[in-house]
């Protein structure tokens, strides 16, 4: 695909709720609008959230795109379009960029008080239903259509396209996690969970300086790749606390990050913190645990607790930064997944759900 | 007492625990050592922990000096003690000063994290049992002896005696509330609380410059003091969601404090606190009170939890500012309780048992 197709049409994998298998349809490309880009897709990876919609565990309004973890190419700019990128780097037809997986209106509550993941506006990709003229939404899909307040950046040729496209999620999550956990240069820090999330974190934590990073998981097969990721410890939930402690003079990490999703990890995290120390927490992301906590340790051992949810724009910035200077120092290709072309997908997801913890590709 | 006195002798007021009376003893007033600084004591009050202590619902060395809030002249400095205080002014004999409530190392691991209320090496006023020649560490004495690590203010001569006592305890713990929870210039602040601690950060919050302050308490009757110390708006626990939220376009209190004790009010302050809010919890100095949260809460809404114990030495220069600009603005002489000499110290403590949230003052 090119600019030549501008007028012409693209091929969609249509979703339409769980069960219903995916309808690969063209729709005629539009013309970008008023503040809108138009994106050849490259590369898109299937994110967990996308699982979880096409196993019917999470409901997303259909028909829709699914995707939002995207690499593409500049085909053509609307009127008033952005010209340049979130590190106000020029944008030019033909750029290599990827962007923030939600738009936000810079206007409202939320996004004046530095929170645009939380806009009263949000526009997710791969999250919302198509309309007529409106289908290119989602990274399932040949080409996708960029929407006013979306944060682009432009990639460095070095970074492959699988490599790239997840860190428009995970890797930006990660980098909002350390950004929201202050100075990291010598601490010791732990981390819960060691899937995709956990292992970038591990990465970046050594990667910013950590002293010492500790990762923790039920399943002692991630030892193995939690040390590549450079863990300098591994330990089963049940011992975090004490290896926490013993690491520590006692003390316990200056810094836990909980990715794992269990409330009773988020337990083990505020325990396994030092006094004056900073939790955050981003695995939780379904209603309906419960933890028991006594107030008394909060304020007596002055814990810092930081509920995070998705991210700024500027930490795809930190997240295509990291990458571009650790993708190679940590064995981030082994995140990988196999790759398929679009009318694949439905191979694409099979091999997404029996290889977790993988990214698998989709190239239209 | 003056400076004639060093070489002679000062009373004491010497605790030996719950059930003891107060044994009024003289002792040798001691050259000040190394880093040491001598000190005429003025007015000391007498502070919630120090009622706890001689109740015996609080376990202290003895035999000791109770009394941390503290005013006094400043009567002899030791060889290399400290000639300037923590805004950097001269200190010289005849100064009128409060001090921290603790002394710290500035060296150990929590003082060079900023944690200096958390030092290895903490010294307490009013909580160190007495020695031979170390007598004088509290302030229910006619001197004190300030230790090397005490954060001294010098007082300006428009804030009385009584005011100023209370700011190196609850005044400069309100103070630490307001540093942890950031700006609060337009926000919504929601205090739960209306004693001392909670009457003083309403009428900081309203001087910060906050748009609304909700006080929130059990007790209907201290709706009119909250008023005066600054509340727009009073209710009880039961309301405190609804209220926060109608006044706030449905989103909640963009800061809440937690200085009531309860643990119930925990849960309540998280659950008024907005999206991407902070909540300090400082009032929870007692174990065994637990509260059960969904961690999902913590993400989806992105909550920031500090807990709070005590204080750095800034906060009490922040406390001596406020009450130095605001002690007039707001009632704070209702909070006064009436005065004792130090021989009549039993009867100052049954006044301040029987007038719970006013400071009762003892000056030698």
């Amino acid at each position: 695909m090119n600019t030549e197709r501008t007028g012409g049409r693209a091929l969609a994998a249509i979703f339409s709720g769980h069960g219903h298998p995916f309808d690969l349809r063209e729709f005629p490309i539009p013309a970008p609008a008023q503040g809108e880009i138009l994106v050849d897709v490259s590369c898109s990876t299937i994110c967990g959230s996308d699982l979880h919609t096409w196993h019917g565990r999470r409901q997303e309004p259909t028909p829709c795109i699914l995707g939002h973890e995207i690499v593409g190419r500049i085909t053509a700019f609307g009127p008033g379009a952005p010209r340049i990128d979130l590190r106000g780097e020029p944008l030019t037809e033909g750029d290599r960029i990827t962007w923030t997986l939600a738009a936000s209106c810079g206007l409202c509550f939320f996004c004046r008080r530095g929170l645009p993941q939380k806009c009263e506006h949000l526009f997710k990709y791969g999250h919302s239903s198509i309309a007529p003229g409106r289908e290119f939404s989602g990274g399932f899909a040949e080409c996708c259509i960029l929407t006013p307040g979306t944060g682009i950046v432009k990639l460095p040729e070095s970074l492959s396209d699988a490599m790239a496209a997840p860190a428009n999620c995970a890797v930006a999550t990660v980098a909002a996690a350390f950004r929201l956990a202050g100075p990291i240069e010598g601490t010791t820090v732990a981390i819960l969970g060691c899937g995709v999330l956990g292992l970038t974190a591990a990465a970046m934590a050594r990667a910013l300086g950590a002293a010492e990073v500790i990762a923790c998981d039920l399943d002692p097969h991630r030892a193995n790749p939690a040390t590549r990721f450079g863990a300098g410890h591994f330990c089963q939930p049940a011992n975090l606390i004490t290896d926490s402690r013993s690491r520590t003079n006692g003390r316990g990490a200056d810094v836990t990050m909980e990715f794992s999703g269990s409330a009773a990890a988020v337990a083990n995290a505020f325990a396994a913190t030092r006094t004056g120390g900073v939790s955050v927490i981003a695995g939780t992301t379904t209603p309906g645990g419960s933890i028991t906590i006594d107030p008394n340790e909060l304020v007596r051992r002055m814990l810092n607790i930081r509920g995070l949810h998705n991210y700024a724009p500027q930490d795809l910035v930190s997240a295509v930064d990291f990458l571009s200077t650790s993708a190679t120092t940590f064995p981030f290709h082994s995140l990988g997944g196999d790759g398929f072309p679009l009318p694949e997908i439905t191979r694409a997801f099979e091999s997404a759900t029996s290889s977790p913890g993988r990214r698998v590709s989709i190239t239209p």
